[in-house]
């Protein structure tokens, strides 16, 4: 839920509620970041989890970036900002891996990769649990054999980046599909993610193997998220989701828009490089209101989201998982 | 299941244990249809299903048909056989709908579609249940609007055909997003299906709310399955599926091998046209056990198929559901 819904507020409701909140760390400056951490101290003594982006690949070809740029004059023209000059970065890896080990964050969790074995050391020493994303059975091994403690499991229904640790081969492996796959190379714990939008899902991946759920569509309606207004009135009407690196340049599932229409076939693998060349366009047309033109990251269920406080989501999707395990028991 | 795998021994063992055994009439005139419920009967006395293609679309391009084929040649040339006559028909629908009326089959179920209303009420009439494969809310809208009695849930793990009514929009939604979405819009009884391989994937969609589970690749292994050798092997090996229309003009899940690489962006929609045009090449390279030159249907999780008899398949998955279900409700 990083680049915009992510809130210390959010994060602290669900850690307040039972959950196990989470702060997005992407495309924040570890200053920044402490910041957050801080709040959501501030507001619960209660454990909360970390979001960090390993570093990208290096981008096969500088030139597709360049013939995208050209691409995207009328969308600059459209809504009236420059394009950003595409970069490459880390992300400021070094600096935010150094940050939630000195502030002990509990639980901190990877997106495109984990760390080596090392820094994974370095994190549990500190006294953090350390869980890697994984979209592939292959990615579970190699993150087992780094030393995570628990694997998020990321089926092709979530929402917002494809977690999969080479953007060349994003994955397409549906979440029970893909949970049995994994169970059956590691013992590490798992936590289920993709396209859960009510207890019943829940109960359905913890009946599956998983130790947890792992939501983030289902909670950006709540008030404590940051999600934009557009995005929220396009989450709620019905609307195909399509994976796309149309607006990062790393793949992604958005409701399908204008922007991923006219831009899905021409967008090249080449993330963050993609990201800072669209980050102000798409700025700018959130800031207008306009749906067709940012990304509306969306799981494959966002219908179902619903306008509720989270802590009252996470009471509601406790007390819906028990009811469904007990009727699924009986049936 | 259609296309080879699906034997009356296997329904019937299927059956015999307590699960619902399944006949594919897909691909067979009815007479062979007949012969094969027949064979069933002779095998066991409990309930079976029959499951049926409806109608396809007319082909939107038939010279795309035409360009297709130039593009085969090499096929027809490397496996020694003559392409096909593409052809459009309606794989004997109406004979086969009189059929299993006729032989008051307990459970008819349908892919790409479902029958009209009238057609539903005369099968209910001679004792059938109708259940219909839906891959969106929408179709799942549209089948309770014409009478279905239940609908089978394919999620996008599935192997083989996507049951999806217009091939245009052959869907993408994981199965546990889907059944947390048709059960949104229907309150019809749901079978779920799409990548459901062992007990814990059995209990995780009944934890979802369905009402039970339908299995196509977990059977595919076992003795009293059809499956060709070459077949076979591949589903035991780590290897990705696709979805593609490079076999039989519609969108189907299959192991990735030279033909699905080579042709898969050349292929139209246009079936079952293109399933005349390659069907006598791919026997050629089934029976030659060219795994590179035929059509490997199988769900994403295909490497947990095991060679075990049906019946004990049956009896372990239900053991290992009640079993994951417990754990689940300790967690």
């Amino acid at each position: 839920m990083g680049g915009g819904p992510s809130t210390p507020a959010l994060a602290a409701a669900v850690a307040e509620a039972g959950g196990l909140g989470f702060l997005a760390a992407g495309y924040k400056t570890a200053d920044v970041v402490r910041a957050d951490i801080e709040a959501v101290r501030a507001l619960t003594r209660r454990p909360f989890g970390v979001n960090l982006f390993a570093p990208p690949q290096p981008v096969a070809d500088p030139d597709a970036v360049a013939r995208f740029a050209a691409a995207l004059d009328g969308e600059a023209e459209r809504y009236g900002v420059a394009l950003g000059e595409p970069r490459h970065d880390d992300d400021d890896w070094a600096a935010k891996l150094a940050l939630v080990a000195e502030l002990a964050v509990p639980v901190v969790s990877f997106t495109f990769g984990g760390p080596p074995r090392g820094d994974v050391r370095a994190l549990q020493h500190a006294g953090a649990a350390v869980w890697v994303t994984v979209t592939r059975p292959e990615e579970a091994v190699a993150a087992a054999e780094e030393g995570a403690d628990a694997l998020v499991v990321q089926g092709t229904e979530a929402g917002g980046h494809r977690a999969t640790f080479d953007d060349a081969a994003p994955g397409d492996i549906g979440l029970l599909a893909l949970l049995q796959l994994v169970a059956g190379v590691t013992d590490l714990p798992l936590i289920a993610t993709g396209g859960i939008m009510t207890g019943r899902g829940v109960a359905a991946v913890l009946a599956a193997g998983a130790d947890a759920a792992a939501l983030g569509t289902a909670f950006m309606l709540c008030p404590e998220a940051a999600t934009a207004p557009a995005h929220r009135k396009a989450l709620t009407a019905p609307g195909d989701t399509a994976l796309t690196r149309a607006y990062t340049g790393r793949t992604a599932r958005g409701i399908v828009n204008r922007w991923l229409r006219e831009h899905h076939d021409d967008a090249p693998s080449a993330y963050p490089d993609v990201h800072y060349l669209t980050a102000k366009v798409r700025a700018a047309a959130r800031s207008a209101g306009d749906p067709d033109g940012f990304h509306l990251w969306a799981g494959q269920a966002h219908t179902l989201a619903e306008a509720v406080p989270a802590g009252e989501l996470v009471a509601r999707l406790a007390a819906e998982a028990r009811d469904a395990l007990r009727a699924a028991t009986v049936r």
